[in-house]
């Protein structure tokens, strides 16, 4: 049993803890419940603030000395003889150093690294280095660790039809549905819809989430997972203007020859025979639908995809 | 319509790139077809490996004089009078730069920033960063964007009961399933079991996937994208050794009596729902059931959750 809130737990004491302000940086920082704004920690330069899962963050853009700092004096800060910041945060029973560097003041990842820590992630224009002090293993959240693509299954259902494309980037060409990576911040719907448009010239919208694909180790991902995803889309335009550079060909297919041809992937074939069997049992069977709802901690709004309930199930008493 | 192939496209030739080693930096890696191995490019000291894109990639822990190189030198190999790598990159057409350095070698980062390179990401001891020298806004792909939490709604259908925990850090204590946040690699079904068993000590095995959740600028996830997905499991072991920790309280609740329940939050008020029309009326009907597959160009295997088809639409012609 992790002896720090991991999981659901974890998730949900950090969205408490930042939108408290706990992890904002200097003394000072607008606090909350909980809050140890007025407790820094840490010797000589480096002014720590404390979080309540007992880690201590620097941010080094909110030191006023940082910039009369060298790497060498920075480095003795952490753990020289007269100031050592990681011996006393160790005695004061921190399990983790959080250290938030400006990408102009790199010059203090590689003194931070020969003391043993190492980068949480970086984006953009800043890095963060983490160093555990606790027993065992590092028991830290980690970063993202997905990629999330989309594919728009765009079926006319007065036609049959359904838009499908080439990659002229594939070794072999098999059919498949456009689609691409989402952009930070993107809805699932929103993606494959702009995907379908970028690659085919085709106007749609989202109907429902179809399938779920999942691979580790991804080559096209910097080798972090992949999450993809299909979803059906209804076109309400019907001239294909493809994207030269990304497809090779694209074309509306009858349904029922994309769900009998050899010259596609795995994927696409289920997706196709799911279609098949939603257009002629009804789509209901097949959709994974889509509501937005507020989130009940971050004040947020998010979006859940699951079977649609029926009626009956759906007024209930006690449904929020 | 971009210039680069991105998207569905760019994730395949990234792919195809990668596995023939495009991407692997020193002249005379491992190359494939198109491979640009024995195309060095770049001034002095920085030697430079061409990708298929139009992008050069430079490896630092591969250049032999990385260790004589001070920043300021580093500086001038990439934009000085006597050498000027970037100018060369940029005369010779390539659309972006690729800097890949080791931790302890993080005294070139400031330096490269001060010209413009900024974060790609960075992970454990070693970092990336890229420098756009294209026509517009970069058209580079991004790294992971989603953390992905999973949940177990282990339902027991004999007794009618669900497996339910409060957790300790809530500001409010609701019902809910227990759950958290997936190890890199973990496969969804392997994170639901993991976390179910970690905080209630219930052994279950994966039957399908019942909902999806997206949630943006999560401050759970370093403000990074959230992805929460809901398993149905079925109970092996049943009696309850909840981590303390973590959970205020684990029961296991009545079925009907979590549908009832306004102390709970509305994706978990749902997926009582469901649970109890596929009770009912067959989960056939709410769930997404997994198969394996082999990945037709990585050599990978991914896992793909979708409604199970009736076997007269899984035997038609044409499946793979």
């Amino acid at each position: 049993m992790p002896q720090l809130p991991r999981g659901g737990c974890w998730r949900a004491v950090i969205t408490r803890a930042r939108s408290a302000g706990l992890f904002a940086g200097p003394r000072g920082a607008s606090g909350g419940p909980g809050c140890t704004r007025d407790a820094p920690s840490g010797a000589g330069e480096l002014r720590g603030e404390l979080d309540r899962f007992g880690g201590v963050s620097v941010r080094l853009a909110r030191l006023d000395a940082v910039h009369r700092l060298d790497p060498v004096a920075f480095q003795r800060a952490l753990q020289g003889k007269c100031a050592a910041a990681i011996q006393k945060w160790r005695s004061e029973g921190r399990v983790a150093v959080w250290l938030h560097i400006p990408i102009l003041q790199s010059r203090f990842i590689a003194p931070a690294a020969s003391l043993g820590f190492c980068f949480h992630h970086a984006e953009s224009d800043s890095s963060t280095l983490t160093l555990w002090l606790g027993e065992g293993p590092s028991r830290l959240p980690g970063y993202a660790t997905h990629q999330v693509g989309v594919a728009g299954a765009v079926f006319d259902e007065n036609t049959r039809k359904i838009l499908v494309v080439q990659d002229r980037s594939k070794l072999k060409n098999m059919w498949k549905f456009p689609g691409g990576l989402s952009e930070p911040g993107e809805d699932i719907g929103d993606t494959a819809v702009r995907e379908v448009f970028e690659e085919t010239g085709i106007k749609s919208e989202f109907r429902s989430l179809l399938s779920i694909r999942q691979q580790h180790t991804h080559p096209g991902a910097f080798g972090k997972s992949d999450m993809y995803i299909i979803c059906r889309l209804k076109p309400y335009s019907f001239t294909i203007n493809f994207c030269q550079r990304e497809c090779l060909r694209c074309e509306w297919m009858d349904l029922s020859d994309l769900v009998k041809t050899e010259n596609t992937t795995p994927i696409t074939s289920r997706v196709a025979r799911l279609l098949l069997y939603g257009y002629r049992e009804g789509f209901d069977k097949i959709d994974l639908t889509v509501e937005e709802l507020p989130a009940v901690y971050t004040g947020l709004f998010y979006k859940i995809y699951h079977k649609e309930l029926p009626d009956s199930y759906k007024t209930m008493t006690g449904m929020d």
